[in-house]
């Protein structure tokens, strides 16, 4: 009897899913694991786990029961309209995820909060400040959108370092200490107590394309970093790169950290490489341990295999 | 009669002291408020408050009953042989000042932990990240030397990000969460355990120059970041700058951020600004509001002419 098969696919490119081939074999032995396209009969396939595969790859498998994101999203999942309608879609829940996002987080809002571009420009000058005095993390108001997992752990945690923190989130929320907004018409004054604006949403049709020109203009004026700050680590497509350029050099931002762009890896010719007010880093601002993912997908696995329901599960209507 | 006088001297220089005249001219109606060096009898300097006043300048003042310190150092003062015996000597326990130290600090061992620099570089470059994967910050061993009010927040900080933290203190402390080593003995394991070194030790006769190559040389090899980072917000008197730069040409320490320097401001011709290894910051990682400062001291001196005892007066025995 043909074992059951759980298929790979990274990109659509067998080499890139090749260590997680691997890495899940050593953890389901009783089944077979193979990448998208090599030869296996597709009405053995039960399980995939997937980043990005070539739309239209998953149709065609009679007896799939669940699809695994090999990462915290999944609107790279539920963009292919051939993805089979009614297969469970699961989304990876990592704690140490979580945890990484947040020392992102932290790290990009300090180094706004305390200038450290200022003081890297007046180091490779060998000058001494002239003004050295800053202001107090609680005359800062971050406001982070999206609270999910990853939002309330970053929120809580810029809070404890003395931030002025609040949440906007599309559902209404109650996280102890953080002032929470909620829905469209909230969105307006959320924005306009806002200095750095830290993205982690999630990316769906209603967010698509959110944070424009006309979102950075409604924020916060007269703070104490001199103009807004936008920080991005949810999804590229929640950005329109041209406005963040054109809101840097018209002064509506201050300066932007983008950990995601509308396409990765960012084309050598992007000027958002080059322009003084952004600050790039390559989509790694919550990477977390392939390993870990392996044991969370395949701990999953068995879990269905033993009658258990599967967790994380998605709402494809509300596509997160 | 002759109103009670406050000497204020910063530096010795008179400019210097005059926004610190103003500030306390409008906390204590009640007092002349002047400057080292103005025409005052010196029989009516009740309170001196310093910051690096010359020494000897302080002698022959016959009323004084205390000197406050500008800042949360008192070793500028200690360090003066000529400050009258017996008189108290107050630091400024800002719970402000507590926070700025921690936000500088977490940020400084997040830019190590996440790489601040390299990414910054290979954004010059255009260039997107050929192994974005980074270690997690429970696999980094923070250690924290000072476990006074600044040492325990920065640590209890950096544990809540996920560090893996510990302490060390010249006398036993016991911190929630922290594992904390006490006395010289105890130091060679403190340092054997340490990837990233935090120093917030008080500058004493016990701790000047204490931070060498014999010290970096205990430092943990084999950790997640390549070699022992050194971060040191303390006092400049604490570190061998020759020493540092020493250890990081010869691998002893992979890098180094420096808030404070034997001589400072740092001089231009110094090769800590120019060292790839090391960040510099202009003793500003904790620079509190002179406003909240002079609030502090004027409501110690109000208290003590209301007859109340002095707080956090300086053990001079043990110069902190």
């Amino acid at each position: 009897m043909t074992p059951d098969v759980l298929l790979v696919s990274v990109g659509g490119d067998r080499r890139e899913a090749v260590p997680w081939i691997e890495a899940f074999g050593r953890r389901l032995p009783g089944l077979a694991v193979a990448a998208l396209g090599d030869a296996v009969d597709p009405a053995a396939v039960r399980y995939v786990a997937a980043w990005k595969h070539p739309h239209g790859s998953l149709a065609g498998l009679p007896a799939l029961d669940a699809v695994f994101s090999l990462g915290a999203g999944v609107d790279h999942l539920l963009a292919d309209a051939a993805l089979p309608a009614g297969v469970p879609v699961a989304r990876v829940v990592d704690p140490d995820l979580t945890n990484r996002m947040s020392e992102w987080v932290l790290l990009q809002v300090l180094a706004h909060h305390r200038q450290a571009r200022r003081y890297a420009r007046q180091q490779a000058e060998a000058r001494w400040a002239d003004d050295p005095h800053q202001p107090a993390a609680r005359a800062v108001r971050v406001g982070v959108m999206g609270l999910g997992v990853l939002g309330i752990d970053a929120a809580t945690k810029l809070a404890m370092v003395g931030f002025d923190v609040a949440g906007w989130s599309r559902s209404p929320r109650d996280v102890p200490g953080l002032a929470c907004y909620a829905g469209t018409g909230a969105l307006d004054a959320f924005l306009a107590r806002t200095d750095i604006l830290v993205v982690l949403l999630p990316l769906t049709p209603d967010t698509e394309g959110l944070l424009d020109a006309r979102l950075f203009g409604k924020l916060a004026r007269g703070g104490r970093l001199g103009g807004p700050v936008l920080v991005n680590a949810g999804r590229g497509g929640l950005q329109r790169e041209d406005d963040i350029l054109a809101c840097l050099d018209d002064g509506t931002l201050r300066a932007a950290t983008l950990d995601v762009f509308t396409r990765e890896p960012l084309e050598r010719a992007s000027p958002l490489w080059r322009h003084p007010g952004v600050t790039v880093t390559p989509h790694n601002a919550a990477l977390s341990d392939p390993e870990a993912i392996a044991d969370l997908i395949a701990g999953q696995i068995l879990a269905h295999r033993r009658g258990e329901p599967l967790r994380h599960l998605v709402d494809r209507d509300r596509a997160y």
